[in-house]
């Protein structure tokens, strides 16, 4: 995930409801067809009392594709309807990065 | 948490070194100082194989003097020393939001 173009990152913040529901198994479903999207750069995810998942892109375009993507769509209906007590969506232009490795 | 003007998010995403340390003091303790600086709008935050801590902040002045802070610099230290294997920072701005709520 290196980049020395503009690009941008996907901020997805949400509180579940109960249970699993099928959820573990979409999730890692719409990760794996998000890493075939054109313009996808990168995914990161952790949950804890909240769930936070940052996707990176290559461009605005590719974020409104795989917004549009049907899988997609479907599993932003069941997100609504069975999964999601709340989220919030950011979309951000990555400014200035930088980073430390051991 | 609700804006209308334009705003931008810090995401810290690292990984760990093994044991505590007095990293979860220091967590805490530097979200409660960051929760008092000029121009904070919010944090959130959760760990599982990687941490991902998304910070909101009213300008890129805020931004800087919040990295500048003396209590945080002894912090950053500390973590490059002691807890982290590997971070990253991203400096980003908040193009567009939306959000559900049930």
């Amino acid at each position: 995930m290196m980049n020395t173009k503009p690009y941008y990152a996907v901020i997805f913040t949400s509180t579940r409801t109960e249970g699993d529901n099928g959820y573990g198994k979409m999730a890692q479903q719409m990760e794996d067809i998000a890493k075939q999207q054109s313009g996808f750069i990168g995914i990161e995810s952790a949950r804890e009392e909240i769930g936070i998942t940052v996707s990176y892109w290559e461009s605005l375009e590719a974020i409104t594709k795989w917004k549009a993507n049907t899988d997609h769509l479907f599993a932003q209906q069941k997100g609504v309807k069975n999964w999601y007590a709340e989220y919030k969506v950011r979309i951000c232009l990555v400014e200035h990065e930088y980073e430390f490795k051991k």
